[in-house]
C-alpha cells in the first residue's frame, strides 16, 4: 500500500505491506484523513515519531483479525477511530489501573495512532482494535465524519467542566481546533467569544455565530486585551507558548482555564497569579467520540466550513507544507 | 505605638499613632504575630508594600468604631483575623460582584492586612473590620491561635478538593506551610507523604505521623524522584520556582495538583504535559478560619512543634533575619 513516513522533517511516500492484524483488530481503508497541528509538530520531531502520522480519519472496515462473528458485524462499516490503544488490545496482562478504570486514553503503555509507536492515517490502510472504532451514521458524510476525532477533543471540555454553569466563555485562538471548540461551547447556549490574531479566521467564526475580538501580538495590545475584563471560563487553544499568559490574565478569580494547546516546549507562567486568583486549570486532551458523532448526526454543528482544501493522498507531502501556510484551516487527504 | 515598616529590604521600628477606626472596625492589640514567607517576599519588594507587614496574629479587641452594641459584644475578646478587607468594609458602594457572592478574598478593590495597602500585625495594634474577626475559644492558647491564619490557608484545600476521595497524597516542600498542610491532609485519614530537602524538617513531619522522602536538589535525584511513581493528589508548597516541574511529574494522569506557593516570579512549565495527562491544577490561597479554629479546639492537630523561636516585638528586624536562616520554621513576635 501507499503510506507516508516522517523523514528529515518531511513526509516521504513509501510502499509498505498491509498492517498485520491481531485478533480483535480491524483493517481500515482510509477514505479521508485530516491534517492536525500535532502532525506538523511530529514533522518537527515531537515524540521522535518516524512512522506514518495521521490520527484524524474516516474509513471502511476491510478485515477483522481472528473473530468470525466480529467480522460479520464490522465488515464494510464506515468508522472513525479513537486514537489511544490500551494495554489490553496490545496483549499486556494484567491490564494497567487506568485501563481497568476505562481510561484507555491514559494507559501507561498505550500506543497512539500516528503519534506514538503506531502507524496512522496518512496511508491507504491502518489497523486499530475494534474497541477503538465507532460506526458513522449514514447521514454523516465522509467530509463531516473526518472531524469526529478533533470534535471529540473539543467535546472533552464538556465532560470535564460544567460549561452550562458559566455566564460566558472566551476561547483564545482562531485555528481549526479553536473553531471546533467555539462551536461546541456555543452549542450549550453559553455566550461565547473568540480572541484571535487572524481577521479572516475570526470572520469565519462570526459566520458560525461566535463573537470575536482581534488581538495583535504585541505587548501593548495584549495588555489592553487582558484589561478587557475577565472571564469565568477561558479556553486556551492558540497552540502557542504565548497564549498561556494572556489566558491567565483573562481568567477571573475562582475562574476555570482549560488548556488545549499541545505544542512542544515550555511556557513561562507566574504560579502566584494562579494561587492568588485561585484559578483552576484543566488540561484537556482526547474526548468522547459518541458525543461528537451525536452532535454531527443531529446537525447541531457543521464543521465543513473549516475545510480549506483537499489533496489526494499521493500529494500528502505537499499538503502538509500547504497546511502550515498562514490563513489555512483544515487540509484533508483523500485516498 | 511601636510598629515596624519596610525600608530598604529591612524592617525598621517607628512610632505611629493608633490606627483610626471606621464604623464597624475593631482596634486589636496584638499578642503574638507569626512571620510567614510572604513577609520575607515583602522585604524583597513584593507588592511594593512599604507599610507594616504581618498577617498572622492573635490579639484582643480594645475598641470598636461607631457601634455601641458591637462594642459590648467584642471588647476584650481574643481574636484572629481574616486578612482580606472587602469593598463593603472600605466604604465602596455598590459592592463588587465577588463581595456580593461572599468572596471577599477575591474582592477586586480589596486591601490585604500587612500585604496590600493596609498595615499589619508587626505592631502593637492593628485595625480590621469586625466581619473579618473570629473569636478564639478559651481552650486554644495564643501560641496555638497564632497559627489560625496559615492553618486556614491549609484548610482551603479541603474546601476546593474532595481530599478524602484520594487514595494517597504527596506534599512537596517541608517548610512551615507544607507542615501545616500535611497535618490537615493527614487529619482526613488519607495516607500522606512529604517530599522535602531538609532532613530535620522531615524528621519533624515524621513525629507528626507523616511519611517522608528526602529529595536532593539535583537533576539526577529529581528525575529519580519523579520516576517514583505518581500520585493522584499532589500539593506544591515548596515556595520555590523549581517545585512546579517536579510536582507536575509526580501527578498521575487525571490527577489533581494544588498550588500553594506564592513566591514572586515565573516558573517554566510544559503545558503539553498538563494537557496530555489531563491534570487539574488548583490555585489555593486563603481559607476558612472557622474550620481551622475547630480543628485546633478539637485538638485534631497541634502546630506548636513548628515554633522555632519567639522574639519580643521590639526585635522584629532581627527576628525576620533569623527566620530566613536554614532550618528555621515558625518565628513569632510577642508584644
Amino acid at each position: 500500500m501507499l503510506a507516508f513516513v516522517v523523514r528529515n522533517h518531511e513526509l516521504r511516500a513509501v510502499r509498505k505491506p498491509l498492517p498485520k492484524l491481531r485478533k480483535g483488530w480491524a483493517l481500515v481503508r482510509v477514505h479521508l484523513a485530516g491534517i492536525c497541528n500535532t502532525d506538523v509538530e511530529i514533522l518537527r520531531g515531537y515524540h521522535n515519531f518516524r512512522g506514518t502520522p495521521g490520527h484524524e480519519f474516516v474509513g471502511e472496515v476491510m478485515d477483522v483479525g481472528g473473530e468470525r462473528h466480529a467480522k460479520k458485524i464490522w465488515l464494510g462499516r464506515r468508522v472513525a477511530g479513537e486514537i489511544n490503544i490500551g494495554c489490553a488490545a496490545l496483549g499486556f496482562r494484567p491490564v494497567c489501573s487506568f485501563c481497568r478504570r476505562g481510561l484507555r486514553i491514559h494507559c501507561s503503555r498505550r500506543k497512539v495512532l500516528g503519534i506514538v509507536s503506531h502507524d496512522g492515517a496518512f496511508a491507504e490502510f491502518l489497523a486499530l482494535p475494534l474497541e477503538n472504532l465507532y460506526t458513522i451514521p449514514e447521514a454523516v458524510t465522509d467530509e463531516v465524519a473526518v472531524f469526529v476525532e478533533p470534535l471529540a477533543a473539543a467535546c472533552e471540555i464538556l465532560s470535564q467542566v460544567r460549561v452550562s454553569a458559566f455566564q460566558k466563555a472566551v476561547i483564545l485562538g482562531d485555528g481549526k481546533l479553536a473553531q471546533l471548540i467555539a462551536m461546541v461551547i456555543a452549542s450549550t447556549g453559553v455566550p461565547t467569544m473568540m480572541y484571535g490574531r487572524h481577521a479572516e479566521k475570526l470572520a469565519l467564526a462570526r459566520r458560525n455565530g461566535i463573537k470575536t475580538q482581534l488581538v495583535h501580538d504585541n505587548r501593548k495590545d495584549l495588555e489592553k486585551t487582558a484589561a478587557h475584563g475577565s472571564f469565568p471560563l477561558v479556553i486556551e487553544a492558540t497552540g502557542s507558548p504565548h497564549g498561556l499568559a494572556l489566558a491567565l490574565a483573562l481568567t477571573e478569580p475562582r475562574g476555570t482555564l482549560v488548556l488545549k494547546s499541545t505544542f512542544h516546549g515550555t511556557a513561562p507562567i507566574e504560579p502566584w497569579s494562579v494561587v492568588v486568583k485561585e484559578i483552576t486549570l484543566v488540561g484537556s486532551r482526547c474526548g468522547p467520540f459518541a458525543k461528537a458523532i451525536s452532535l454531527l448526526r443531529a446537525k447541531l454543528l457543521d464543521p465543513r466550513s473549516l475545510i480549506t482544501r483537499t489533496f489526494p493522498l499521493s500529494e500528502a507531502a505537499r499538503a502538509i507544507q500547504f497546511a502550515q501556510r498562514a490563513g489555512i484551516l483544515k487540509v484533508l487527504l483523500k485516498s
